[in-house]
């Protein structure tokens, strides 16, 4: 079985390859890291490589420049781009920021913009892909995520299913919170990619949403991701919002956090990955693929210690959680985690869709997908995030039971903007992308709407030239 | 017929008035201004008075005080009350333009504190003409129409139409601008008040819609109401939206315009009806109702000549107003219309519903009234601005034909708001009607809505003590 | 204002000719009657031009055997033709009955026959007025309506609306039983033709659906048409059926009725028709006019006397019936009825139909045209039976309330297979017809069906030749 | 894992029981048969303990009368009585069947009396296993399997699944046709038990519905399940009926089968039966278990052989199958089937269910449960046969793709029906089963209905008795 991974040379890359191959996790013969830029060959896809061979697998992956090369009779590939790198992003951020509005990565005018620069890119991967490999699945996390997918699903002949770890975390969380194991739970969830709900949550066949909303404040204190949310408003939609809906329930707040915190993720992001390359780059002339290894593990893990803190906070609280893992000393690549080291985040979610598309292990694994019948208020071939079936015959989205209106109005207008965004972006018409961006519900206008797609344009350069 | 008038003391009475006796419009025996406000009665209720006397129909208009006076055998009831008075619309209008969110009579914040102070209120006085006149029919003008109308509907016995004359003016003015004759056009129409869309027009079996959205610019150029929306936008809904829908397309360009008049429509509005007050009160002591006229069309003239300009335009063009007003000269209060006078805006839209449920003439009326299936995404008992026929069975609403995907959205999100809303105001919980202002489209988050509710609380007083 | 009848000699015709010249119910400056066979024009034909003079209106009734001369110009057209005549109508019925099957003229296999004979017909003649008179709308009672109705409408452009007074003579009946005068009446009706459900009856606002459900019993006494259902059933439904549902409520009472009786109703009929042409011929040879109506007024009377006796009991009732109405002595041609003589039946709602597309007065009148979203369970562009509302626009449809679900289901089915049939009929496909047949809920199965569709086509000769 | 049998001396239960032991299937510690009739335990219920000892696994099989012995502690429990025995059955579809009215086991009056005599009984079983075993999950093979899970599921608090092998069973001899591994399907289904449509067959990601249909002829002679549909019919509609559609869409075929037949099938079952009971009996009295397992397995082999066979073909054709069986000599209880000799049929199905919940094997599983969301056309708690995910946490129905418009007319018919007879069960009111039996799509209405249900109260006795 053959992997291929465009953005072979992510800086997620080197510690899901660790975990792959430490964990067995997936039976890959061969996995390929696609990466056309030489600094990330030689720091993050060279660690990876570096890696497979230190946990005795030498010759499973391999890194290349060559697209072909890499999609030559895949599998599955993996979509993990980023076009304009992170720079791009935290133009994608102040535009919108200058403005009061909200300035994320894949939310709001940030996601209309990057999913701008990233759907030619991607449909023309996927054109190569149907050439090369013609019975393969992508597998998108691409943010984001749902625009892209849908993109990929309406103006490709590619098999494509979208992953993001965001409500599989969340029900995780819930089922440690109430100390439930979590295959006994059944649960209900459904929107779009950052944009769901989690309406059930049965343990062994009793419901206990109940109690999880009661207990609210509680469930806050157990797990920071539920603490962006105000508990009387959840209380009173009946649902758990998974955690991207603060960008809609807290604009004004989230706003006001970034201004106060002084930089956005985007540029934190884009400071800690500078450093990451550096530090890599230093610890293999220096030394080899451990110190390497110690060197990426503490800035990934500072990076995943200070996740949303900036947006909900106000501050990143970078100093104290470089403090706390530098005091607890290296990670050994060769040394499992306790679960045996199987990747989690989006990429364990991948590795589920694969397990079970190849039949090895059929399930349940919340995807982004098209709808058919499961989101009732939405068209068959929206692309949603729901629970689905993922066996051997494909991917089968299981029915979405009712969610709180006001979501479903949220949900709608959502998925209006999605929809005319990847018309904009396959037509190449800026009029269009700036109607579509105007329909946002976190976009105070057409007239702020016109301004910011100008100023995108202007600002992206040949990533956005396309748009006339 | 006797019809009783909430709010009997309201600046718009007099030309109403004037309007239903100089046209026989309707026939009623009976108009009786219910005003507990002692200035208003001698100012505006005195002017109405006496135009019944001037128009040769003395004693038909009746003034008074008391609210079971004006009820009792009433046959139909106009309510047109604002609680709070016009201080209290600038006070809405101001907490939420202080934040740069849209500050509006009836649209967002200010709309949901005007809901809040008036549905106690309101219900009330249902209540009372539950037991003085229990087969009356309320015709409720009181914004917001739409929330207003939906906690009648749901919590009293008293049989409730909801009017706005913004759709049917959309739909004459449209009619107008293509030459059609207004009785030979099949239109499609629905939404919630003040959140509406118009999605066909038909003359004489053939549809004009695409014909109305290809010429967008030239519309707008004929009717300024159409002027707040970008034309590119429409094109692309395929649908016309009614003007207040500008302040969910146009948010950030409204708060700019208020900021650049230096003052939001509310308090020139209030500035407006002092010196009416003023004006009528001198007029009566100088001459009589001939003068007192003169000056109450003059001041009403340029009120309707400056709607929206400030909204749209960031002035609010009342010297250019005032300097057409006064160059026309003093209008006769015996003298009529070319229409014969009979009354337009709102209180024209009232008569027809009356003159449906009468059996005088069933036809179809634009209004707010309970959804039943008219519009399918939305729930039975939802109250919904649709058209219906109006005849001596009752209402019943047309089939709604689809409307633009992002207009459900908002539709759906707002509608729920309203609900919400409602249940705050019966249930008096002052924290779950800062939820509900929360879910509110053009309300930026949670945490905003606390402490905007809070400043309501705060500055309006007694008005909003019963929430707790 | 120009009528033309297609089918101008038809039985029916004299009687409303005299109706609507008598009454003024409509103001038309000619009528021409389309009649190509020679007897027809000899006797009704004449029997209803001689009216017109007798009522003092020359040169309005005119008779022709050219179709297009009776086109041309025309405002509106009605269509009450009848293919292969009344010995068709036997054969329908034959087929059916022969083999346990409900035999009607109008539902099940009788009326799937009908409708193959008649849409090729009718949509040539549609071709035709699309020529002669492109704006003039179509008003058709040609059985079966909703079938003949949804092939004009699916594939023709002229303006069609399809008319029967059995859902509006249900809710007068009611109202009759009631007391209630009927235009204080609300009521809520849909389904399609003849198979259509009341499920709401408010009188002044007030509910009275529960109150007529107790008093079943009692309504079947006061009028036999009630009579036909079990009442338990009725309140178990929780609504009304209009009378043709007899046929899917008790299709083996039904066939067991007619077997006692020895005749269908089809057989009943062309024996009263030949035995009026008859008579009509010797009047006019013997006396003139006023015998001629005498003759067509006692048997037209007779006819109605014992409309579904034979299928609700067993017996035409035809002696008593003509006894009671020697007795009561001839007609007088001149002579208005106590409302002035107004057409009822379909004519009289086909007249309400054109009064209000003309504007003279607008209202809502049962019609069976496209649904657009008054069903909310059936297509947009299916053909159901609801009320509208009719005005110089056009037809708007009402959105009807729920149904109960039963009944869904049935018009679910019954839909689908006028679908199907219409899809027959304009391919020509005897494959699909058969196949079609198969889908009525009264139709035991695919053989049963492919048997009775082979000898409907042997034995109704040139008028199923076109299937193939 | 405790496993009890309702019904354990029913005649399929041997063969279960040598399946699951010897393929090891699921990993039941006990399997208790409830047997409360001492002729089933001394035959069917003594053969299936002594297959357990023969199979080297003695003691896990227990027989017993004490209903509460069985229950207590169970896990799971099988539910497959017949309330009356074989005796009713053949009075089922004697009633039906004199009038020319569809009588089958599960379909129409037959399937209404089953479940009449049926629900009282059930539902008193399951208030025990409430107090016995409250986490239990009952598994419903009792017929008509989608009324009674309807009761079990509205009016217990036990959690229940109905079971039926019809649908899947169709998909497997779908990929057997095309030569497809079955778990590289993807498919679509969905209706009522024993009214159910295949819409889609995707193999490998590519639809193969459209080959299906074309190729419907040989689909037919490959497989006689198919041959008992109209191939045009089934093309016309674009699915695939499962076998039971039959007697919907070929009622009037079915019942002239059986005359030319001379015995339904109900009354060879009650032979064949009758006969391998003695069979059995004489087996045991002669010889020992290996006996009595040939003389069962030749006699239940005659009736799979012939199964359906009197329905579509008009002869039961039980000689030829019993030569051929004959031919074939004695089956060895020891020796497996060549897949391991895992249980097929419907308890194949419910090991499938077993092995979900238990987490053993988590997958697609086609149920009767709660609709939920799967079905949009249908309530959330109507019970409806859907493909669903069955996992540790429960069953989780799949979304259901669109069906053909006239099979969801047929359904909602059907599952109105449905649930008025649980209803009436429920009640105990005889007027409301009349009623009940009067809605289902093939009786011919209401009088015959209530002949129907009088008719059954009288000839079912003590078993009906309960109805008033």
């Amino acid at each position: 079985m053959k992997l291929a991974i465009l953005g072979g040379g992510g800086v997620r890359i080197p510690a899901f390859i660790r975990g792959v191959l430490a964990s067995g996790a997936a039976a890959f013969d061969e996995i390929w890291l696609f990466e056309p830029d030489e600094l990330r060959r030689e720091t993050t896809g060279r660690l990876a490589v570096e890696l497979g061979a230190a946990l005795g697998q030498p010759g499973v992956v391999r890194l290349t420049p060559d697209v072909e090369e890499a999609f030559s009779g895949a599998d599955f590939v993996f979509s993990a781009i980023r076009v304009g790198g992170d720079r791009a992003r935290v133009i994608d951020e102040e535009v919108a920021l200058r403005r009061g509005i909200v300035g994320q990565e894949t939310t709001g005018p940030g996601g209309c913009a990057m999913a701008l620069r990233t759907i030619p890119v991607l449909l023309s991967y996927c054109d190569l892909l149907a050439r090369c490999a013609p019975g393969a699945v992508l597998i998108n996390f691409t943010n984001p995520v749902g625009v892209i997918t849908q993109a990929v699903s309406l103006h490709t002949s590619v098999r494509v299913v979208g992953v993001c770890d965001t409500p599989s975390s969340a029900l995780d969380r819930l089922a440690r919170f109430l100390g439930a194991e979590r295959d006994r739970v059944a649960f209900s969830y459904g929107g779009l990619n950052h944009l769901g709900w989690i309406t059930s949550f049965a343990v062994d066949g009793e419901e206990r949403i109940g109690a999880l909303l009661d207990r609210y404040e509680e469930l806050a204190r157990f797990d920071h991701v539920f603490a962006a949310f105000d508990p009387a408003l959840v209380r009173r939609l009946g649902a758990i919002p998974t955690e991207y809906v603060y960008y809609f329930y807290e604009p004004a707040r989230y706003v006001a956090a970034v201004a106060r915190a002084g930089a956005s993720r985007g540029a934190d992001v884009e400071r800690l990955n500078s450093e990451l390359l550096d530090a890599i780059m230093t610890a293999f002339g220096a030394g080899g693929v451990n110190d390497a290894w110690a060197a990426y593990s503490m800035l990934m893990g500072v990076r995943r210690d200070t996740y949303m803190r900036t947006d909900t906070e106000g501050e990143n609280q970078q100093a104290a959680a470089r403090a706390r893992r530098r005091a607890a000393g290296p990670a050994d690549p060769g040394r499992g985690r306790p679960d045996g080291g199987r990747p989690g985040g989006y990429e364990g979610v991948a590795l589920q869709v694969i397990d079970g598309l190849t039949g090895r292990s059929p399930g349940e694994v919340i995807v982004n997908t098209r709808n058919g019948a499961s989101l009732g208020f939405l068209d068959q071939d929206d692309v949603v995030e729901v629970p689905a079936l993922v066996h051997g015959g494909g991917v089968a989205p299981l029915a979405v039971g009712p969610l709180p209106r006001s979501a479903r109005g949220l949900i709608t207008q959502t998925k209006q903007y999605e929809r005319e965004l990847v018309d904009a972006a396959v037509s190449g018409d800026a009029g269009l992308a700036a109607l579509a961006l105007a329909l946002h519900p976190l976009v105070p206008g057409v007239t702020v709407a016109r301004e910011m797609m100008s100023e995108y344009r202007e600002r992206h350069g040949p990533h956005l030239a396309y748009l006339r």
